[in-house]
């Protein structure tokens, strides 16, 4: 911790600073400046949050050093972590593919969404029973009676199912059906529930919030590992901002910002982060471009009928057209988007 | 609903969306412009959200018209609603004041600090037992035993009681304390808590979202008010940007915005805006300017030793301050910041 | 300047960067904290915005701690300043009211406006002859005959004058008639513009960017006041963010944070900010709240028929109803809206 | 022109409003929906941007439909449009590399760094000898001696040359020397610089503004081509948003949609918009992955003593690491890096 002084800050200023940091149990370290003078700290700085400087006369400005995350940080752990759902590794320095419908509607459209994205190379099935809607009067989801179609949808597919989590009282409920647990960006910080979350220990897909900066991000991961999660995939699936030409801002320069600081796998979601169809392919190559480690892309045979966010599903063929032109790209960067489930003879 | 046509639509492409119109049961009105077409569409638009045109061959655009939400809307009451919580009537034309520490720490904190605000002049007594926080390491709060210590601080001060509540198993327990339910600006959009604070019924203060827009947020209390809370006070405290002189940017002309679409009231947080204990005052000045309803105001003797939030939270003399100024800029806009409580006097 | 090391930084990242400062003429401090080292670097660091030491190996993090202005701060000059346009004193403690048509259309309707905000007791007269337009097929103002007519308006009424430059080119024109000079948000980066109308020498009114930072307005300010105009009155006008419901997002926090930094005088433009007669009046009264020493207001007595911003400009009655308000809400503050000009009487 | 009555809007209020549009000489077209009246409006809107029917009583809200830019619609011309620069063309479906230092500080310096990128295969030379500062007293570029070395430079790689104007009084001379003229973020809507410019008729590299919306940066290229330059290419260099992670936020989502709108090039530079030299690279890629028709990098071989952004430019390894990749993706979607110069051999 840093503390710069104001320029006409007094020698009685600096002493009771100086004090003060000594009461507290740190040692104080003076230097004078041409125009000013800087005090740094040092000292067991674990719970230096709560020191409250600023208040003291001559105290321009409290520079915080000392990173409020441990776990997630890469100068904890330097080399990069892979998560492995169900023998889909993120983070191995291939990318992993998560598709499937927004929303379970029905056992037919799930089982058949989930067909089609097995057969063009996904590598894990998305698909919500719960979904998080800004109506009250808007479809809120199938619940358990969802997650028993999703199920039966890995069952025939032999993809990990990974799926939405939206309350901390249905953790251990959805921790029964899915692979891997996803919470969403407006969940972000819901602590309550990623507490929930953490404790269950299953991998976790933790979307960014939407307004959410990268240290707060890194903050809901430390909240998922601190509390037993350790296999946390971070999705960056746009932010808001003046912008209105796209639904969400899709934030590519966090992915090498995050990678720097953390050694959690990311990956990206072109659909929410487009809201239209016909940009979702040029935003996940984005994403691939930027580093990302794999895609969540919501396909729809039928999106004119959708109960949820129809506009930016992506048809079979478009999934099938950016399957093709990401594996080339992949290619292109060095990465690999062959399979990493067991083979696809055995699923069928 | 209004489609909005390619310049290079053909009457073919025409004729399909209306066929399409018409089979979902509408019916299309065709406007034939200089350079453009431009189809109206009427009749029962209840779940005109999933009409799906947008795909259509020659459509450019389409134009939601009926607004999402009716409980919480101007046109569906066009008169001012008023708030009572335990006789404290929010949004009757004068200044309500909610003030208290940010958390409850100790019993002794808390009760000097609810006799401080109370005999400031506060209206309602705030203070948090559940806090969301970013970090899992950070004070969480001291749950059930936090919110009998802030009935005890009611009892012995005679202020009504807003707390928050962060997690919807918990939502019966703060309830049977709590005059006034709050929802934190990070749960806004946690539908599962605004679906249990809702159903409970009693007054809720809901926070607007760091980055919501205006119609997000009246979607929200438009969550609490369809399912049976109806006396809900949304609290605008500031909102994300690019700027970083404030902790967020207090976003005033929501105020008149949310006022011409909405009949609830709204109040404004300059602590939580601020971020610093010196702009409370010129930001709580700036909201009660543009038209706000009440304050909510962190207020603490000790903020050198707060648990929570200590560097914004005005000391006593500085909530005196604040009163005053408020009165005499309240009275110049005709409002009154006069106790709506029954006397001082029968609370001593 | 205070360069903080990686955690993994080693003793000979250490040593190479402290040559690397001695170099570069400076003395470096070394800190040795529990988990990382930190470097202060002291020195005349007047070009220390050039040392490059970010590359370095272990360095993580470079943070620059002398302010990039000099004349503008209120380090430098720590009582307020006050800016005298033709009488009328920004900054002295009381209200100042600009007001007028937002562009010159007819010899007519301006000298019809200024005698109603004359009337009324606006202190100087607003009006643009250059008008930057976002279209360019726009009306771009009357050019050198608006100003004349500007001129005309001033001679009838008495009011100082103060009047967009849009150009390098036409800095000495407007200059020939103007009392202020007013750079608007477009150009408030224009540097070229910055630099001319700094030479000039006459009070400037500079409006902020729409998404600058406190420090990059603070640097604007600091061209004009470092080529020779050193009375400089700055402007909020509304920042633009993620919201649609004001046509800017008005922003408050920005008026104490600038008081702060520096001991220029800050004024506010409600009417650009919101975009719509029906907002102006709260959103004024908002910036009067947070301590703005002044208003800029567009009024037009036939809004209808505007070539500029007709939907935000004020009517008479409204900006009666404005002044009474303010004048109000200015006494209930200590401070008076009463005229900074000579007598009414004398004009009459 | 569509608009949209309140739900309370009377027969009364249609009539006025019906009269007021034909009064204006359009035609009014009624739809009556089950809870509101739409009135849509036909006829030559030219300028129905000035029709003020917002205020009128019953309305709540106009649609504006045509869009306000003509020259730069897709609408208007389908096909891509491919701007050619000395032989160099851009939006011909391959990648277009601009390179070179970001300011020129020394003929030495100039011609180094030149030869280096045609060296690697750029194509086109970038370099600012009039550079718009933030500060005051930062190094302002070396103006016309700046511009011929660049005119040498371009002399001995033969790559043409792109080079910044930032006064409408330099556009000439900088016309003399330039193959492409650039308009910075800061100066995208400097309306009288765009106008001389657009005058010039000469090639025109424009920059989205910081904060510019995707119709306003379609609108100031519509500056550009009303004035007369036709060869508009637009670049996005990131947008400032609330994020801190980079220097700027890099908005991918805006080439697609660009692209949607405008039939106009479109590139991207990652140097400012990364701020970082590590993480050029994948913002390049990311660029490119999202459809840019180019890039536009900062390289330096002695960054740490370069006097303008030395923290972000690419060094000579880099800039190969960079075209090597760029390359390998280019061909993974169907595009091509090679020169589109006359053959290196004949340059030499």
């Amino acid at each position: 911790m840093i503390v710069i002084m104001d320029v006409h800050a007094t020698e009685k200023d600096l002493e009771r600073l100086n004090e003060r940091i000594r009461e507290l149990g740190y040692t104080p370290h003076t230097i004078r400046g041409d125009d000013r003078l800087v005090v740094g700290i040092t000292g067991n700085t674990g719970t230096e949050g709560r020191m409250h400087l600023e208040g003291l006369p001559g105290v321009l400005q409290v520079i915080r050093i000392t990173k409020p995350y441990k776990l997630a940080s890469r100068e904890t752990k330097p080399e990069n972590s892979v998560v492995d759902v169900g023998g889909v590794k993120f983070g191995d320095g291939n990318l992993v593919v998560c598709a499937g419908p927004c929303a379970v509607e029905t056992r037919e459209q799930t089982i058949r969404i989930a067909k089609i994205v097995a057969d063009r190379g996904a590598h894990l099935l998305r698909g919500g029973a719960f979904k998080p809607r800004t109506s009250p009067y808007a479809f809120q989801g199938l619940g358990e009676k969802g997650l028993e179609i999703l199920a039966e949808a890995r069952e025939i597919t032999g993809l990990p199912l990974v799926t939405e989590v939206v309350d901390p009282g249905t953790v251990t409920l959805v921790g029964q059906y899915a692979d891997m647990l996803q919470i969403g960006t407006r969940n972000m910080q819901n602590f309550s529930l990623l507490r929930e979350v953490g404790k269950l220990g299953k991998p976790v897909l933790m979307k960014r919030g939407m307004s959410a900066t990268l240290e707060e991000t890194l903050m809901s991961a430390e909240y998922l590992m601190s509390h037993g999660a350790h296999d946390v995939v971070v999705c960056e699936r746009g932010v808001r901002t003046f912008t209105s030409h796209a639904r969400n801002t899709l934030d590519v320069s966090v992915i090498p910002a995050f990678k720097k600081l953390s050694h959690l796998p990311i990956i990206v979601d072109p659909s929410h982060a487009s809201g239209s169809r016909e940009t979702v392919i040029p935003l996940a190559l984005a994403g691939i471009g930027a580093g990302a480690d794999g895609l969540l892309v919501d396909v729809h045979d039928d999106p004119d009928h959708a109960l949820v966010d129809g506009p930016q599903a992506l048809l079979p063929d478009g999934f099938q057209d950016l399957m093709d032109v990401a594996a080339r790209v992949s290619t292109a960067l060095g990465k690999s988007i062959a399979s990493h489930r067991p083979a696809v003879a055995e699923r069928a």
